[in-house]
């Protein structure tokens, strides 16, 4: 990375980490130069706008995404182990990589009711995820470790609504049996999605 | 209802319905004296304190959650045909109770990671929806259609994720299908849940 890519980063990473706990909209230009000891005039001069900040800030929380969950996930063997790299890095995701959690989860709460250009890179942005759900799980069918008439979207669907319990009762509700919980939906999920074979009833 | 109490109920149904669309914390006495064509000063002397405003305002949408979707579960006969009722209701309170959706999944995302009276009742009336889901699905292992050894808390997990992932599909994604997801996550679910005698496999 050059001086400049990388000066961009550190801004960008504490902008995500300010959006993950207060929201982006409340992340401003002004609260980011208070973080990064930045003057507010060479940020706006950066930035231009409030939605050109959260939306970089939105791209630049997609690359991090892709290196702590994506890149594991797809550096393991295809099939069910790399279903279960993807949930687990997604599981650390939610659990540690911004001190307030998942910022797609809480920029999702914020922009669903909002039309706009940040709406619409949310939404691309899911889509993506749920796609990438969608070709792992479908690596396991390949490699015949999982039903073949397995609906991937159905799968997928239901993965995602195991990650988002997963964030409600780890962050809101601060439930030591969170993890436990989750866990088991996850195998549960699995388990049916097994060749019959080896299906555990 | 007094006069008085039809006022208040009718000014805190303004509220909510900003609060699903925006927010709790955008939700401001300015904002809705406009949406109640009272003034500012009058709404002020009732509620002293935008936090009252937002507690009120959650209060309200507790009973309006009773009302649409626990009332007419609890009506219904004991066992799976009223948790089939809860889930129902449920699924209609996310889809059109509100303007914006589910108010409480607005305010969760907005508190997770704020301390204070906001973030404390949020949790308690989710701790009260999670015993509502546990208590309904315990009705259906008393009357026998449900296993004995079905973990009612870890239903109440699954349950709670799949109306999660309703809601992020419905209303973020606009997903034509987020329906038939839904229903197909909740019919396995009760699948899953069923004595072994009439287990679907």
């Amino acid at each position: 990375m050059t001086k400049g890519a990388e000066t961009r980063a550190a801004i960008l990473d504490e902008a995500i980490a300010i959006a993950s706990q207060v929201g982006f909209d409340a992340l401003t230009i002004g609260q980011l130069a208070e973080r990064t000891d930045m003057s507010k005039s060479g940020l706006f001069a950066h930035f231009k706008s409030k939605e050109q900040l959260q939306l970089q800030a939105l791209e630049r929380a997609r690359e991090r995404f892709i290196d702590v969950v994506v890149r594991p996930a797809l550096a393991t063997r295809r099939g069910e182990k790399r279903a279960r790299a993807l949930f687990d890095g997604w599981l650390a995701w939610i659990e540690g990589a911004l001190p307030g959690g998942c910022v797609f989860i809480a920029a999702a709460a914020e922009v669903d009711d909002r039309p706009g250009p940040l709406r619409e890179a949310v939404v691309r942005h899911e889509r993506d995820l749920m796609e990438m759900i969608t070709t792992v799980a479908g690596t396991a069918v390949d490699e015949g470790e999982w039903r073949t008439d397995l609906d991937l979207d159905q799968f997928g669907f239901e993965m995602y609504g195991v990650l988002l319990a997963h964030h409600h009762a780890f962050r809101l509700m601060h439930d030591a049996r969170a993890i436990e919980r989750t866990r088991a939906a996850f195998e549960s999920l699995v388990a049916r999605s097994r060749a019959r074979s080896d299906a555990i009833t």
